[in-house]
């Protein structure tokens, strides 16, 4: 017996893939990272590898690839684009794709955060819809304020410290004003990018609540491939791959801040 | 005795920094090379990367980097950047600073031809100025014209051979449009690029000749810095790093072509 048909098929206009990066020294470290700009480990370059024979593989083709101002989804695209001998395709790069900026416990160990504070703190820290972490001072030399790819930014715009919800807050007018009319203009993208600012654009792809949203895990280096309707609203979404690596890696995601 | 202070030293209002890739695989196999995409062999990223050391030391700081559509200057410029820890420059990637299309050449052993057809026509395929190799048929498998990367061009801009004064004609207007109006307003920029893009730019920086541009060999992964004065003429140039090891790898280009 053939395999039932759907009656109205919906017809896919868009396609879009999102790619978290690979790992980097601090994934693996275990340590808070947000805008601190750390390299890809030796699995994170094979993960973004694998990432770009999986598009060659599925086909896919894009005209332009946009990824944030930190290396480690700089390196992911790079690598994922050499795979699939598409390393001349243009390639924009903008804060507004950074990874959520995680205040005073940059450079800090998970871990060590959950034993001293509790599993809950630092749920609440990593995966709050908007109560952000404790800010870092201005003076601190973490701040991100003196570095020079910032310096078309206001002070204000250089964040101390964000919950999701602000950085949902800049991704989005990222997506109304950069990638959307890309899209609509038949523009076939990928987006390089992080955990968190992959979690703003999947909850509002999604329409995920504040409430569910903590629940959701985005895996490194895995493509994540939307189907899109002429307005832009997904009609199915999936992890390129093995689904069940792709939700193992997830998993693993969100047990990075337990004490384990 | 105190070295001589020249008496009107030149104010360098701009510089410009030009970097040939790294050693490619088919530089390493003597083959001709032109527009194929061939990528860099481990000693040419270790000579990009090196380049970028170069640059960080002597603190060179840019606002916006320039590449071919072609991997082995890409990389170059990539592996360059990061030494810098400037992966997030703005990276323009365009044809017009491909290397010279070597025709009906492309892929074969430059000793080969060499020995097949002498010394002097390869030097003449090699190093005319007006003289193009062999056009490669319209329908031949190297050609680039099905190429998605050139699909914006027509097809007469892509082309089947070219001799340095055809490469000068595409790489002048990219200079005169682009390269230029970018200096001129202030932008500090790095050039990764070719053997034969490069000297078509030192050829009209330095007002070489026709007869003279023969005996131009540019080295690879090693920086080029020029700087300019206000109506972007060069007041000086010069190789960074150790002038001699500059000089042994120019002559090193200059002997590819020869029997051996």
């Amino acid at each position: 017996m053939p395999p039932p048909t759907p009656f109205f098929p919906l017809p896919a206009m868009y396609k879009l893939v999102l790619i978290r990066h690979g790992e980097s020294t601090w994934n693996l470290e275990n340590r808070f990272t947000g805008w601190t700009d750390v390299p890809l480990t030796d699995t994170g370059v094979a993960q973004a590898q694998q990432a770009g024979r999986l598009l060659k593989e599925a086909g896919f083709e894009f005209d332009v690839a946009y990824t944030s101002v930190l290396k480690r989804a700089i390196w992911t695209l790079w690598h994922a684009l050499d795979q699939m001998d598409r390393t001349w395709l243009p390639v924009v790069k903008d804060w507004r794709l950074n990874e959520r900026h995680y205040g005073g416990l940059q450079g800090l160990n998970k871990a060590d955060m959950a034993a001293q504070y509790g599993d809950a703190q630092v749920l609440v820290w990593r995966r709050s819809y908007d109560t952000p972490p404790p800010a870092l001072e201005p003076g601190d030399a973490r701040s991100e304020r003196g570095d020079r790819r910032y310096a078309h930014l206001t002070p204000e715009q250089v964040p101390l410290t964000e919950c999701l919800k602000d950085t949902v807050a800049r991704v989005l007018p990222f997506w109304d004003g950069v990638l959307a009319p890309a899209i609509r203009s038949g523009q076939r993208i990928v987006v390089a990018a992080h955990g968190n600012s992959i979690r703003a654009m999947v909850k509002m792809l999604d329409g995920i609540s504040d409430a569910d949203i903590v629940n959701l895990n985005i895996p490194n280096g895995i493509p994540l491939v939307y189907e899109l309707d002429a307005d832009l609203k997904p009609i199915r979404s999936q992890y390129l791959g093995d689904p069940a690596a792709a939700a193992a890696a997830a998993a693993a995601v969100a047990n990075q801040g337990k004490k384990g």
